[in-house]
């Protein structure tokens, strides 16, 4: 079970007091349903509450997939491929490529790249976007669809999916024109917070993932106490001089995990010029780069550690007949030697004025993945409102657009 | 030719007239070799001085290594993969996997999945290393190299290439009992100065990248006025609440170049509570998730952004029958949509208060690859003499292996 602790911190439970006030007023708007974007909650009972039937139609429908494709392509931008991808990667690893994100980007090289990569392969396609006219995935679509009608020709529309809204939108209408089969991106969620939802789902079914496991993943932490405990420290350190929240993990299978904790967090909080600054960063590799600016650097961040306690792998460092000076650690597994760094660096920072957070969870399975994603998604809501924000709109990502196509209609 | 631009900071010449003063003494120190580090300038002329012979040594071994090899493995970490890793995206995108990285994280799992992955390949490797005994690559190696015998046996050698110390050390020892060609990691370049050293050169050689237009583009900028300029800049805008910086690229296949930056800036600046917070994003692709965070988040970061300038790809966006609402495109290039959204984020951001700097390249080949290289190498030397801190060293990276060790050998 995930475990949260701040013992590093140089916070103690006196220190928190008022804070531990203002997080519980905060949880209090989340559960009773009061606070400001709480038309957004369909998140909040998911774990428990999700739809069984068609949760069996996506496992179904990813075993369609599997069966007739060797890459099912994502076509989605933010919250609708940032979860799929960080869950996949963290129960696959980085080599895996069943599943491959695309119209998350405007560039060309990047599309015409993934394009030839799969030119010669079996190919699924879903298609993940609300309203079906987000730029970037809309205009990957319009190539995709012509590769795969070239590809497939009147058969295309059997293996392309469609994930977006229940009843309208460009997406959904085309869909009901070609007769892709769709699924539902539910109104009361909203992209940063859909992992759980068929946004998520299908993909992770199709790269092989055990969705009962990650849904019990997620019950197991709805009351886990470490989810306000979390939301108040950081709090506390932010409001104390700490702006940059560095998530950090010591396995490269968290990596894009750590990119979606940054969307949540970035996107739910950085609004009214408030918010903690989200940054990741995967030790040792990045020790060996953003190391001395961690330890000497100017003061500005504490680290939240992810710690898995139990590997799989039992792999230890073999002899040589070489003196590298590591032969002190012959025997030793190789998670062993991960944990020193992991404790070295804890001790090195936090002498260096670098609080630690750490989170613990048992092992690498989608129960513990279930377990990371609610974990951070509540605390995230609580945080949110203990900062004053609305954790659940985006005002601020209209902007950009609303320049960029008055530029491109000029 | 590389162009830098600050119109969008908020800052005037007349602002910058005493900064400017402070970076022209910085970049005497530095040309003048007076500074603190001075023994590690050897990246400075190294674009018009560098090693002819171990040039062409270079060119041959990479031709022998793709004759024989459909991977050569890179094992080595922070500066010794960063650059070559950091280029080979730039050049051949994200699928490309003719030179995979390895021995840059303690992970049994990375390092197997490595294992299983090359398992029915023909395999090269090259192993990074000043001194052989830095944990991570050290650890790895002992792996490769019993995977090395046992697939090639007596011949294992003639496929291992060590980029190591001149003289000393236990991996130049190990090469000469094994006969590993050897290459040379000079004395007088840091890890992340090295790219243009047979650290980077090598990989990138492999990789299909011409190296003489890569020397040629370090040359173009060696007395570009953008350096002086932009390390001026950002050194205004810190002073002036601005600790974050975020390195912001349009095409993906700057991802890791990034990462390469990060570790530049944080290591050569981020010492005695001083240097700026280094960060990176991919735009249009983290506007959909640290967008909302730029935009209306804590002001506490400027962007500096790499436009690339004219794309080989004239890709357009095709007709659709459907009405996704973005008709209005059909018939522009994606590199024209891309520049609307560049252009669109800059007003909209610097509107938001982020300060914008731009950095524009022709097009993507090698000889911008080290346009941009030598222009942040040089400029980070500058910027890190304005600070007061010496550029070159990186104390603070002992401190966790310090303890590391200690735990480790309890």
């Amino acid at each position: 079970m995930l475990k949260f602790s701040y013992g590093n911190s140089g916070l103690s439970e006196s220190n928190l007091e008022i804070t531990r006030q203002i997080a519980k007023k905060a949880e209090e708007k989340l559960v009773k349903r009061n606070g400001e974007g709480s038309e957004f909650l369909g998140w909040l009972d998911l774990p428990t509450d999700y739809n069984k039937k068609e949760f069996e139609d996506i496992l179904n429908t990813a075993e369609k997939i599997k069966s007739e494709s060797e890459v099912l392509l994502v076509c989605g931008i933010g919250g609708s491929y940032l979860g799929a991808r960080a869950g996949i990667e963290f129960l696959n690893g980085t080599f895996d490529r069943q599943v491959l994100f695309v119209g998350n980007s405007i560039s060309a090289d990047y599309l015409n790249d993934l394009i030839e990569y799969v030119k010669d392969k079996e190919v699924s396609l879903n298609v993940i976007s609300k309203s079906g006219t987000t730029l970037e995935p809309a205009l990957a679509f319009r190539f995709l669809r012509q590769m795969m009608e070239e590809k497939y020709g009147d058969k295309a529309g059997d293996r392309i999916y469609a994930t977006t809204d229940a009843k309208k939108g460009v997406l959904k209408k085309l869909a009901e024109e070609k007769g892709y089969k769709t699924f539902i991106v539910p109104d009361d969620i909203g992209g940063r917070y859909s992992v759980l939802t068929p946004v998520g789902l299908l993909p992770l079914a199709v790269a092989g993932a055990d969705l009962y496991k990650l849904m019990q993943g997620a019950r197991n932490v709805m009351s886990n106490s470490g989810i306000l405990e979390y939301a108040c420290v950081r709090n506390k350190l932010a409001e104390g001089h700490k702006p940059i929240e560095v998530l950090v993990a010591f396995e490269p299978y968290l990596q894009m995990f750590t990119e979606w904790w940054k969307q949540l967090f970035g996107e739910s909080e950085g609004k009214d010029g408030k918010g903690i600054f989200p940054a990741s960063m995967i030790f040792s590799t990045d020790l060996h780069s953003l190391g001395q600016y961690m330890q000497d650097g100017r003061r500005l961040m504490f680290e939240t550690v992810i710690k898995v306690t139990n590997s799989h792998n039992k792999t230890e460092v073999p002899h040589s007949n070489i003196d590298d000076s590591l032969g002190f650690l012959e025997g030793k597994t190789i998670d062993l030697v991960q944990e020193g760094a992991r404790m070295g660096t804890e001790k090195a920072h936090v002498d260096g004025g670098v609080p630690n957070l750490l989170i613990e969870i048992d092992e690498r399975n989608e129960e513990t993945l279930g377990e990371l994603i609610y974990f951070f998604e509540k605390a995230c809501a609580i945080s949110g409102y203990m900062m004053g924000v609305n954790p659940f709109n985006q005002p601020g990502v209209e902007e950009y657009k609303r320049e960029m196509f008055e530029i491109l209609r000029r």
